[in-house]
């Protein structure tokens, strides 16, 4: 199989937008846009809005976790191409700061594609910030 | 320590529901209900709408963690009290089945209140149906 | 699929105690008995060594992790039946307690068993006394 | 606090060695070496042993899984200073390829040092060979 580098990814960010967009209404609370693709990468941006704070004034987990999975099923898809019916198979996260009110990055890369399984990991920042949360999933292919 | 069904739960359903109504908007788009509370214990029923879908037309994968996560926090506030800046450390899920159309059922139990953590586990259910998730997480202590 | 109980477990305590001790040369160091098998569950006892200490006097890490992974692993086994080749996929621990220097007793559970995934949890308890550390893992299935 | 390059390692990786083999006698059959450690990183080799192996001929998940575990302690022993007691709280591994017979090779790194918990990652590779398994976990900081 190929290693990271060796190719151009198979999906486009306008089309993969389009795709969550479309079947996954609730994103369409946490906006986001798709940075940079590459070959099991995929770097993502969630734009801030009131919605994703918690008591304290900082961002919630569950914001934190949709963005990890999100980026991580575009990392996956740039390996396997526009397959929707991808599905998470676990996700392990960990919360390392309380993220201030403000943009966060999710850069998901893949570690391993197999036949059954993709598996990658995600590091979430704050927009010019710190890293505030590490996750690691996977993904049961069709 | 005393261990769970010695004490009865430090906060009350309607009190839960209101912090969590008035300091995480996002889940305003995901409406649940307190259905028990436990010493250590939480159930939830997260209402079904069809903003949680994902292609294919099953329940998506951040509404299952949202439940998650809302149900241990649940669960470790009836044993410390309603103490809004507990936050999550770590959350690990495993997506067991793809979730029909309909309300899910999450039930927390607290396996350990130590100084400065909390742990538990988290098992979601369709309603009347199939276990679909299972999870475990840690919460930071005040 | 059957459900927990409607079957006899497909493997025997001997047989599990042989592969182990015959195919991981390792466990042969933490010596363990099947206390019971079921229709995807199984309770093993690890018994108590000095090998297995940490700095402290309390039981290591890798000894729990250890644990964990063959009484998941015997769980499996029990519904699909003596599949050597069916390897772990993923582990989470949660450590709850410092175990003392006894024997740890673990209770595996198989929450779902796929075509291509078995996903179950383990509770790891000192003998007669707490629980002392929490675990889910999937094992891929040849 | 510091960020990663800031500073020294807080401790010698001979002095890590004597550690681990003096309170921690299981590793005593999982011979390692550090190989460098850096300002909350390190580097371990496990030497390969048959006693690694599992049925197929591949190193098993618990000799990964101890190795994630001293890699990550080393790691966060280099920022706290040699504090013994400092324990794993959680650990998190994914197996992605099956390693064959030969030394593995364990990177750790820490990506947080709070007051109360230290969280890192760990990569695993076979020596020359690929990644396989990814690890996060966090210790209890004494």
């Amino acid at each position: 199989m190929s290693e990271p580098g060796d190719e151009r990814p198979r999906i486009e960010a306008a089309e993969f937008e389009a795709l969550i967009h479309e079947t996954i209404p609730l994103t369409r609370l946490l906006p986001f846009r798709v940075q940079e693709l590459g070959w099991g990468t995929a770097t993502i941006r969630l734009l801030f809005s009131e919605q994703q704070l918690r008591a304290g004034g900082t961002i919630n987990g569950p914001t934190m976790m949709t963005l990890a999975d999100t980026a991580l099923y575009a990392a996956v898809l740039t390996r396997i191409g526009m397959q929707p019916l991808a599905v998470t198979s676990d996700l392990s996260i960990h919360f390392l700061r309380k993220p201030e009110a403000r943009d966060l990055i999710g850069r998901a890369t893949v570690l391993r594609v197999g036949r059954r399984i993709a598996v990658g990991t995600i590091e979430i920042s704050s927009a010019d910030g710190p890293l505030v949360a590490h996750a690691t999933g996977s993904y049961a292919l069709p």
